[in-house]
């Protein structure tokens, strides 16, 4: 049994979409942001740096914290979704990180400017806009000629899928990127996918989870 | 042989660090971001993201882009610096997402909007200063009672050691973090260190470098 310790944030959506891929039985525990719970005794035992998501694995008594470890770990336990060819995990790896640096830090600026900041400064929406649209036009050249960002469906599509898919919320338009458009379709119509994004909502429905 | 190519920021001095302390030959190709060689068609080849560091592994063929890929590549290769056990590994592996996702992109835009930044913006230089001291202050917890990041030494100290020791760089005091302090300078101290460090300076001087 894992138990996930998580919110309603892209992070907090990678791990619950894995584990509806892998299959594997968890409990979801809410930590509600709003309220500060990341900063809890309990929560930072688990995670010294108060972010979620956060695991810990009841038959090896393993916690992690980061997404991108997380996911890492729940790949290497079961062998699925990282290749184990040096070759196409090294590409895996390496989407898997242009997410955790890239796209979700980038992402994360420009919802901050765009939405939470307390009055709008041009130069840095127009700074995290355009490395946010870098970054989406990097990923449409990667996705012309393949179904999945390193090839096979992998943990890089499972990092990157909830940031992605967030683009209305961050204020951006995929009009000029076609092949984000069909990839972002092709992922979202996987169950796992849907299940995982609706972790903590009225939605939410998954034999999986406690 | 390793083909490294790379420039002298501190993504691009990890891959160089952790070189050194492997022993593995490599070749080093600056990729000199001031002329915008990163745009280049056989850089985009290697990172369609056209940022450094990337490595192409001669004995296998494979090429990684990302610095924490890359630290991953040749810590898996080399059977060294990353523990195989599930709950180490997943510490070291947490704790490189870390860097990657946090220390890494917010030391990244307090330096610039301190230092390349057209003007002052008083909000973005208050924003990422106090980020970039609430993960020095969550570091400085962790080495407390640890002598490196993750416990042993290992990739998710070679991760962060470059980014945390330009802290005179992006303004930041370690005055209130005594453990950080002595961190650096027990990292600092490594020869493999201080030759990664130096790489395409006059200083530079290595066996194994070619």
């Amino acid at each position: 049994m894992i138990h996930l310790y998580t919110y309603t944030t892209p992070n907090g959506r990678k791990p619950a979409i894995l584990l509806e891929e892998l299959g594997l039985p968890y409990t979801l525990h809410k930590v509600d942001l709003g309220k500060g719970e990341q900063f809890s005794p309990e929560f930072v035992a688990l995670n010294p740096n108060s972010k979620i998501p956060a695991i810990k694995d009841e038959d090896t008594g393993v916690t992690v914290f980061e997404s991108g470890a997380i996911l890492i770990y729940l790949a290497e336990k079961t062998e699925k979704l990282l290749p184990t060819d040096a070759a196409s995990r090294a590409q895996v790896m390496a989407w898997l990180m242009f997410q955790m640096a890239g796209v979700g830090p980038m992402f994360g600026q420009l919802g901050h400017f765009r939405r939470s900041a307390p009055e709008p400064i041009e130069y840095a929406i127009n700074r995290y806009e355009q490395e946010a649209l870098r970054l989406v036009k990097v990923l449409n050249r990667q996705l012309q000629e393949r179904d999945f960002i390193a090839g096979e469906y992998s943990i890089a599509d499972i990092a990157t899928y909830p940031w992605v898919a967030a683009y209305e919320y961050v204020g951006l338009s995929l009009d000029p990127f076609p092949h984000v458009q069909a990839w972002l379709e092709r992922v979202g119509q996987r169950p796992a996918v849907q299940t995982g994004m609706a972790i903590l909502t009225p939605e939410f429905k998954s034999d999986l989870a406690q």
